[in-house]
């Protein structure tokens, strides 16, 4: 059995006064103290970050962890755009499953507010197609072009996304470690700037720095000391880049795929998860994963968030992003796919504060790479 | 148990026809074909590389591949530099043992001679630390500095270093896939110009093209079919990155550890190889990689070298690069250690051409990332 005993995260936001890997160092050293282990029982470590190399021309981060750590075991950089921390965190529990480690550290990290928002938003292209960067089109573009068409074909309006970044950032306004802490009125966002029509500024997750780290063991003795909770399933699966290439563009098949391995691994359904963070890079997002997941039935969901389902508070079964999610908590790249596993890995713990769900047995992280590209599904259970 | 059941290597060199995703499908097509399995055997792919990010903002690559092959099983992406390859093919072994594949395709790929020789310099330097960034520190100054304290303390001079060239490039002349296929005599080496002192340019290995796929599978009806070669072991070690701070700077702990490791874990003795590549980006690399490894006592491997001893054609019982290493085989970061362990398996199957060394059992192939802040040991057996 496998199971999150710690877990930290930094301050979300524009943290000018530190590096990637004072952020880094941060997470690593908060995750040790909270579960009281020492760094000699991390048999190995892996790092999720998409964009060192590309804006700070920042590589070979495992040595780099190295040296923060002051320790020589097995340290993997991996690489999966947005869903490089769910990536991370998915090959270590693979990594305990093959017998080669008891106890690993999944660090996500991301710098990103040290540069231009031009140079951020080329970067983040980066995880499209070649022909999709040559044409100029950035992710705003890409999602809005989804969410051109899911708002069309189901016959919802901008207000339906304007209340999943509402709610989102309600959530937000609970979590004392989130980029943006302020509720914000579907009025407001309606009334914001549009960035690639129909998303508007107020629709698109924040450049945000940040890390956040968890301790991942299969050590029995370690889990009775502290918090655990169990990994019940991660999945993973891939899609083409291309948006041009998709079967469909109101959905994202890698979150069906993943979505059904780790429903069928856990052995659950749907009406068990209490919690869901599930990846809202842009308001659009949001609305596919629930449906894409199988929460809610394809072109539903605009309908559902507007109603006020998902909101903490609410009577709903399902609540959605109480981090804040993408959208509120912010989004660096790196370190979310971590942060969205700490959170439910919180809520079961009853560790979530404020934004506390009760009565909660499993909860789910859904982390996304680019425009769908790439998909982690993980099922945690208390 | 874990097999090699088929590699392919495209052509390394200046190939300014091809884009990396170009030679990462050549090479994907090329090892499913010559294994005569289908893509739909495949469970999943890992795919070493480290600057594609940085030359062409192109990030992931896990989708990219997904585009390539058609398929939407797990596909992740490393990067260790230039450990990047060693590292996927690492982590693909242990995704194995998991349980949750049979058979996985690893993929390394480097596309670097779009660019100039400056700004792939500068990449390359992504892999050192920040300070040494800052203080102009290039590869060649890294490698130069530990080069100078080897040759000063074991009483060499830069005539061991070039026999080290020169034996590579005899190797390179014997093999068709090289980048440089031509012999080159240790005074042609000691002639050609300074890089960093004592390291001159026939010292260093070139900024290449290529890329090389590997199917490692568990499928015992998969082996039976075709040349399979046993993973003995694989193993990974990290060390701090920055130079000023390792215990020693003529040697490379992080290869001291990873080969520890690989030999308890085979069960085997150093004189039982008969054929290892070893990270040769410097020839100086070669000497400590040697030595770090337990083949030879600290301090012997320059005049080994010297005296012809892991050449192929000599009496010497362990072959060394016969590829022609990094050095004359070409040094396509991301593509090197696929390359290495790709090399090893052409030899203990017999399929190496006019380099073919005799009577072998157990091969090691030996990858490194950076001035040795990762190694990744794998020893395979016949």
């Amino acid at each position: 059995m496998l199971s999150i005993i710690g877990y930290y995260t930094t301050q979300f936001g524009e943290l000018w006064e530190h590096s990637l890997f004072d952020l880094v160092e941060e997470a690593a050293s908060g995750v040790l103290k909270s579960t009281s282990i020492e760094k000699k029982q991390i048999d190995a470590v892996f790092f999720g970050n998409m964009m060192a190399g590309v804006l700070e021309n920042n590589l070979l981060s495992s040595a780099k962890i190295a040296e923060v750590l002051g320790i020589h075991v097995p340290i993997f950089r991996t690489e999966g755009a947005c869903a490089s921390g769910g990536m991370a965190f998915h090959l270590a529990t693979r990594y305990i499953q093959s017998g080669s480690a008891k106890t690993v550290m999944v660090i996500g990290g991301e710098k990103m507010t040290d540069y231009s928002p031009e140079e951020v938003t080329d970067a983040l292209a980066a995880a499209s197609s070649g022909e999709e960067q040559e044409a100029g089109m950035t992710f705003p573009g890409l999602y809005g072009m989804m969410a051109r068409i899911y708002l069309d074909k189901y016959e919802y309006t901008e207000e339906h996304l304007a209340h999943v970044a509402s709610k989102n950032h309600y959530h937000g306004s609970l979590n004392d470690k989130a980029h943006f802490k302020r509720e914000i009125s579907p009025e407001k966002i309606l009334k914001s700037p549009y960035v690639a029509s129909p998303l508007k500024i107020l629709d698109c997750s924040p450049i945000s720095d940040g890390a956040c780290a968890i301790v991942l063991t299969s050590d029995k003795n370690l889990v009775k000391r502290g918090k655990g909770v169990e990994v019940v399933s991660s999945e993973m699966a891939t899609d083409v880049i291309s948006l041009k290439n998709r079967k469909s563009l109101d959905s994202i098949e890698a979150t069906c795929i993943a979505g059904q391995k780790a429903f069928k691994k856990a052995g659950i359904t749907r009406r068990e998860v209490g919690v869901a963070e599930v990846h809202d890079c842009f308001t659009i997002a949001e609305l596919f994963a629930l449906e894409d997941l199988g929460f809610w039935k394809k072109g539903t969901a605009g309908g559902k968030i507007k109603e006020g389902e998902g909101k903490y508070g609410s009577t709903s079964k399902l609540i959605i992003n109480t981090s804040g999610g993408l959208k509120a908590a912010g989004h660096p790249v790196g370190a979310t796919g971590i942060k969205q596993i700490g959170e439910v890995y919180l809520q079961l713990t009853g560790q979530a504060d404020r934004r506390q769900v009760k009565n909660l047995r499993y909860g789910l992280a859904h982390n996304v790479g680019g425009s769908g590209g790439v998909a982690v599904v993980t099922i945690l259970g208390s």
